[in-house]
C-alpha cells in the first residue's frame, strides 16, 4: 500500500516524534524500522524503503526542507540557473539510502521482497523548479513552453541522475524499484508525449537490465496512461481516476497492472471497503498480473485496523 | 476566456486595489465594470460575470474568506451539521449578483452576450465540507462512503438552492449559464456516477427550460467526461487533460464542446500559441459546434498581448 510506512500507524508516529522526516530518511537504522512495520501489522507482501523522491536532491546541492511539505531553498527558474545545477553521484551524495536498503534487508530477513524508489524525471524537475507542490505548474510549464530545449536537457542529466539513483539501490539490495511520475497528470497527453515519455523512457531502459522489474506509477491523468505504458515498465501503476477494467482496456491485458483502490475508501464503512476492493481484485483478474495496491498514497486518517481488514479481504479473495 | 476578468488585467488591479475581493463581488457597479473590461481589452465574444462561485453561500449563512483561496468559517462535517444548514432565497440573499447582471447587461449594451454561472452541487458541497482547496478531498470522501444518504440529502437540497440561483440570474438578464464542476475529478468514475452525476442532471434540467444555453465544465478528470454528457447539457466545457479530437471522440461528434487550451501556453512563445490554438481550432472543427476557450483559468502572470493576440489567431482560423 503506497505509503505503508507512515504517519497513520501510532509505532511510526512514536518513532518519528523522536527526528524530523528529513532525519528520519537519512538515518539508515530509522528508515529501516519503520519500513519494516507494516509487515507485522498488516500482513502485506512487500516492503517499501521509506524514504522521500527529494532526498536525491542531496547529490544536487539543492536543499529542501519538509513543513511538512517540501519546500525547495533556492528553486530553479532561470537558464542560468539550470545551467549552474550539479548533478553528482547518487551511490555516495545519498548514500544513507543504500545503507536504509542494506538494513532493511537484514531485518526483513527474506520474509518480504522490498520496494525501493524514484521520482521520474518530470516529477523531480518539476519540484526543483516549483518549488514546491503546485497548483498550476506556472513556472515549469513557462520553462517547457518557452524553453523547450532548455527543459529537454534538464530532464536529459535528470534522467541521467535517476538512473544511477536507481542502479545504486538495486546494488544495495531492493528487489524491485518504483517509478514515480506523481505530477505527470500536470501536462495535456501531446505535452506529456513531446516532453516528459522519452526521458521516461530513457530511464526505464537503463534500469530494465539490472535484474528487478521496475513499476512506473503515473499519476493524476488517467489520459497518459496509454502513454506511459510505451515507457516499457514491467508493471504500471493505475490511480483510482479510472475504472480498473477500463485501465486493463487502455494498457493492454498483456500488461502486469498495480492499483487501484481510492485510499478514502478506508474511511468508509467495512462493508463497502470489502465490496469495493474484491471488484478491483476481480476486474484485475482479465491483466496478466495484477498486484493489488491502493490507488494513491494511504491518508494519515486512517484506522489501522481498516488497513489490515482490506489486506486480509485481497487475501482472500 | 476563463477567469478573463482578472488579475492578468492592469485595469482590473486597478479596481481590485481599492476594496477586497468579496467587496468587489458584493458591488454590483464595480462587478460590471471589470466584467467589461476584457471586452474593450481582448475582443472575446462573450462577457462572464464577475464573481465567485461561493458567493451562494450567503444564500446559506456561511461565512467565506478569501486569504486569497476561499477559506470557510465552520466548515460542515456532523450530520448534525449538515442537518443545521439553511438553503435560502438566492435571488434575495444573493441579489446583489442579480444587480450585477443588471448593470452588466446595460454596461454592455448588447455589444456580446453575457454569461452566469454557479457551482456545481458536489464543487459547492465539497468546498462547504472541506472549508478550503482541497488535494485529497478526506473529509467529503469520507461523509461520502460512510454516510451516503446524508451526503445524498446534502446533495438535493444543494442542487434545488443552485437551481433557484441560476434561474435568478436567468431573470435578471444573462444569455447563458455555466455550471463549473472544478472538483469532480476528486472522484473515481464509479463514485460520479453513483453520487454526482444523478444531481447535475436535476440542476441541468431544471434551467434547460428556462431558455438559455446550459455549459458543464466538469474538470480535473477527463475520465468522467463521457458521464459528465450524459448531464444533459447544451454544451461540455473539455479541460486541457485531454486532447479535443479524443474529447469530441468521448462525448460524440453531436455534442456541442468548449474548450480547451492550456491557459498556461500564453506564458510560452508567440509561436507556439499560435500553433497549438490553431490545432485545437482545426480540432474543433469535427464537432456540432466549438466554442474556443482555455482548459482551465487564465494564469495571472498572463501579458495581456499574449491573450489578445490568442483571441485574434481564433478570430483569423
Amino acid at each position: 500500500m503506497m505509503r505503508q510506512a507512515g504517519r497513520f500507524l501510532p509505532e511510526y508516529r512514536k518513532v518519528r516524534a523522536k527526528t524530523t522526516f528529513l532525519e528520519l530518511c537519512r538515518t539508515p537504522e530509522l528508515a529501516a524500522e519503520v519500513t519494516v512495520q507494516p509487515i507485522d501489522r498488516l500482513d502485506v507482501d512487500a516492503a517499501i524503503l521509506f524514504s522521500d523522491i527529494l532526498v536525491v536532491f542531496d547529490a544536487m546541492d539543492v536543499k529542501v526542507d519538509f513543513r511538512p511539505g517540501p519546500v525547495v531553498e533556492n528553486p530553479v527558474r532561470t537558464a542560468a540557473d539550470v545551467k549552474r545545477l550539479r548533478f553528482g553521484d547518487p551511490g555516495d551524495d545519498v548514500g544513507y539510502v543504500m545503507d536504509a536498503v542494506r538494513a532493511c534487508k537484514k531485518a526483513l530477513d527474506d520474509r518480504v521482497p522490498l520496494i525501493g524508489f524514484c521520482g521520474a524525471p518530470f516529477t523531480t524537475a518539476s519540484y526543483l523548479v516549483e518549488g514546491e507542490s503546485s497548483r498550476d505548474f506556472v513556472n515549469i510549464k513557462r520553462l517547457i513552453f518557452s524553453e523547450p530545449a532548455l527543459f529537454g536537457r534538464l530532464m536529459e542529466d535528470m534522467s541521467d541522475l535517476l538512473a544511477r539513483y536507481l542502479l545504486a539501490q538495486i546494488d544495495a539490495g531492493v528487489d524491485a524499484v518504483q517509478i514515480f511520475d506523481s505530477w505527470a497528470g500536470a501536462l495535456s497527453p501531446e505535452d506529456y508525449a513531446r516532453h516528459v515519455l522519452p526521458h521516461t523512457q530513457t530511464l526505464v531502459s537503463r534500469v530494465k537490465n539490472a535484474g528487478v522489474p521496475v513499476i512506473l506509477f503515473a499519476r493524476g491523468n488517467a489520459n497518459i496512461l496509454g502513454l506511459s505504458a510505451q515507457a516499457g515498465a514491467d508493471v504500471l501503476g493505475i490511480d483510482w481516476s479510472i475504472g480498473m477494467s477500463d485501465a486493463i482496456d487502455v494498457v493492454g491485458e498483456e500488461t502486469v497492472v498495480q492499483g487501484n483502490l481510492d485510499p478514502m475508501l478506508l474511511l468508509g464503512s467495512p462493508d463497502l471497503l470489502r465490496e469495493r476492493a474484491l471488484a478491483v481484485v476481480e476486474a484485475g483478474r482479465r491483466a496478466k498480473g495484477h498486484i493489488f495496491n491502493l490507488g494513491h498514497g494511504i491518508s494519515k486518517f486512517t484506522d489501522p485496523e481498516m488497513a489490515r481488514l482490506l489486506v486480509d479481504t485481497v487475501h482472500g479473495a
